[in-house]
């Protein structure tokens, strides 16, 4: 008798409290609670939601009952360099332009491939711990990064940034495009990795390099990914050399489409805004990132009433520094409500939905953050045990503005546990530990 | 032969890293890291920092060794409503006055001490669990909190709050008064619980009540705190009242002075700065608390360059909605980065000394907030085995930029271990995930 005919699932999580959605087709996000809940796992995805006792009778291979847990989707982080936690911490507090000639930019120079995978590990394994499953990365030897992304487990979107000067990993924008048409051919029909074409800026591109990334994304049918309008200082650039604005320049270049993702956008006017609902592009808001650097707050209430939902990302550990999901949500929630003085814009259900639906917009990849049957296996459970979570009045409120992120106990990408109850096991945790030390020891030798 | 010949400290503690300060003579802060560190303990006191190699000959009773940690002052919360916990998360995201009238109001009309026991019970785990040794409490039922902090074995300054009507604790503010003598009269040389007067506000209480709490806080020697200058509109109707903003009003009173200290500050005007700088009186800012709330920014950059270096707190836990000093610290420093477009203000060492020695000053209890031979023995300490620190470049930058508090894995006040790598020494932790249950229920019940 085979495995078919003993079991109806891999595995068979419960859990007192689960985060379910409705189906797709329902509508964006659809959000909702079941209590006492239990959820079928097989093949890398969920074949079944819901309750504990009406999953009692199922022929599970493994039971897992995490008693007073809740079960969320795994949070999707729609923008980082993950490799950059390098230099996490390395030079904080300082004015932008000496930051980045005198600190990011010099030791950038000198990058190697080494020392991207070491950094992008070191990334993967805090992204594990603190609920995130998913993200977006943009990076110089994305190679090294899909090496490390594969090892530990989570899926990635991943784009080889382009530039119109040479970086360290590609002496032009065309050798960048090779990359990319190679790790779209390798990675074609990979579960877990997919490619993106990712031109850095305007400013540091131009128009040709951005035409070229525009037939490349069509030619391999790729998304899309930019840094657009961050600082007052390059949207007023653009006026400048281009009579409009960054985002009206990307429109105006047929960059606004749905499978196009505007990351940043602090400075969009109100024009540029009514420009990205109209045409479906997908926003990434980084809060914490643009705080720290000081960049302004970008306009999401604006974003929201527009029926824009943007995703959230962490962006670089060089500027943030954490790449924890759960303090962007609360970051995200609280700053909006403290900038436009009302405490109703960026409810927590709606900074969640940001966080999983919004981001897997950005990622062009619908059926990530949200748990429904025939959906990914990707989700993340948070120990309820937490004297933070006492009481617990609503799940979502916990989630947004009381959990640290520390609270999780379980990571699954794809049905495969990548984190359980303080053991990675997809990573080597404490060699990685050792390992970290030469990254400051880099640091400290080349720059 | 004695203790005394056999051994010359109660314990002694090993780490790769501790934040010392200089003599509490040298000035405010003085925060320095010393590697490879020890420090010893006895009575409840630092009696010496230095070095594992050169403490090797010490007699200690007990030796811990904590590998590679981080070990920091406890940090002070210099505000917070510890029961209100009762309330977090039971609604949020809503117009203030509604979110007060509807949701708050009605269930504090029915407090009784013993929910403010419980709720306080379990916002001490959370203190003791994210790293915070000491807070200042203003609330009703204060002896239920003291209750609650002497089990916990935490340090409060706590505070009765006064107001000019009714409260379910004290029918006028003579009986709130007389509470507080009662408290002071108590906790009289009690090393871990002191009290302060604590008029709720100048709108709530009035000018007979205030001038009655400066004669209390004058006869008895105590601090007094209370809120002031929160909210735009409570600026706007004191003006229209008595012609002049809150904090110009509190001058004009005589509250203004060092062993005062002013809870929020997030509107006053320039003039109002220089009257606090002037007087020597405390400020304490609440980050997040005032951007949920949608209060506003407190100009904490103005502060600083008055040389007003406010303590930091996290106000209740239902407009935060955590009671967490790491999250609180990192708020401060990205908020005023963003909100001022400076990425230099609000630095890490100095948000630091905002959760230290800034809320020291605000509790006026000076030698809290820092480690020195002779110091209280407050500490807590980090592992520096979780992904968000590697690698580590700059210990001051991961505490307000990296760290979640839940990489806490001690907690010490007065030479006593509050919590050790997931066990809550004074504290039945799973009997209070039990009896958290009841709030929710009295909540649903009551109200």
């Amino acid at each position: 008798m085979g495995d078919a005919a003993k079991y109806d699932c891999d595995l068979l999580i419960s859990a007192d409290y689960l985060i379910a959605s409705a189906s797709p087709a329902a509508g964006i996000s659809g959000h909702r609670i079941i209590e006492d809940a239990a959820l079928a796992v097989s093949g890398g995805r969920v074949i079944a939601v819901g309750t504990r006792t009406g999953s009692a009778d199922r022929k599970a291979k493994r039971r897992l009952d995490l008693g007073r847990s809740l079960i969320l989707p795994g949070l999707v982080n729609a923008h980082t360099h993950i490799a950059m936690t390098f230099l996490r911490g390395s030079a904080d507090d300082l004015p932008l332009k000496e930051w980045l000639t005198r600190c990011i930019f010099p030791r950038e120079r000198r990058l190697t491939p080494e020392i991207v995978e070491l950094g992008a590990l070191i990334g993967c394994a805090e992204l594990i711990r603190t609920g995130c499953t998913a993200f977006a990365d943009m990076y110089l030897f994305e190679d090294a990064v899909a090496a490390a992304v594969d090892r530990a487990g989570l899926r990635c979107l991943m784009g080889e940034a382009v530039f119109g000067f040479p970086t360290p990993a590609s002496a032009s924008a065309e050798q960048a495009f090779d990359k990319v048409r190679g790790q779209a051919e390798r990675f074609r029909g990979h579960s877990r990795l997919r490619v993106a074409v990712m031109p850095h800026t305007v400013y540091t591109t131009g128009e040709k390099i951005l035409r070229s990334c525009l037939d490349l994304a069509d030619e391999l049918g790729l998304p899309l990914h930019l840094h657009v309008a961050e600082t007052a200082g390059e949207a007023e650039d653009c006026r400048k050399a281009h009579g409009k604005g960054p985002v009206a320049y990307c429109r105006d270049l047929g960059l606004l489409r749905p499978t196009t993702t505007l990351i940043h956008c602090v400075v969009p006017d109100e024009d540029e805004l009514d420009m990205i609902a109209a045409s479906g592009a997908q926003v990434v808001h980084n809060p914490r990132s643009n705080m720290k650097l000081a960049s302004g707050v970008a306009p999401v209430p604006a974003m929201l009433r527009r029926g824009i939902l943007p995703g959230l990302g962490t962006d670089g550990a060089a500027s943030n520094n954490a790449l924890n999901m759960f303090a962007e949500m609360s970051a995200c929630a609280l700053l909006h409500k403290g900038y436009s003085r009302d405490p109703t814009v960026c409810p927590a259900a709606a900074v969640l939905d940001m966080a999983t639906t919004g981001s897997a917009a950005a990622l062009s990849w619908p059926g990530l953050g949200r748990i429904f049957p025939g959906g990914p296996a990707d989700l993340v459970a948070l120990d309820l045990h937490s004297p933070n979570f006492l009481p617990l009045y609503n799940p979502f409120s916990h989630i947004v503005y009381a959990a640290s992120g520390f609270e999780v106990r379980l990571s699954m990408a794809e049905g495969r546990i990548l984190y359980e109850d303080g053991v990675f096991k997809t990573l080597d945790f404490p060699e990685l530990c050792r390992e970290a030390e030469k990254l400051k020891q880099w640091v400290s030798e080349k720059c």
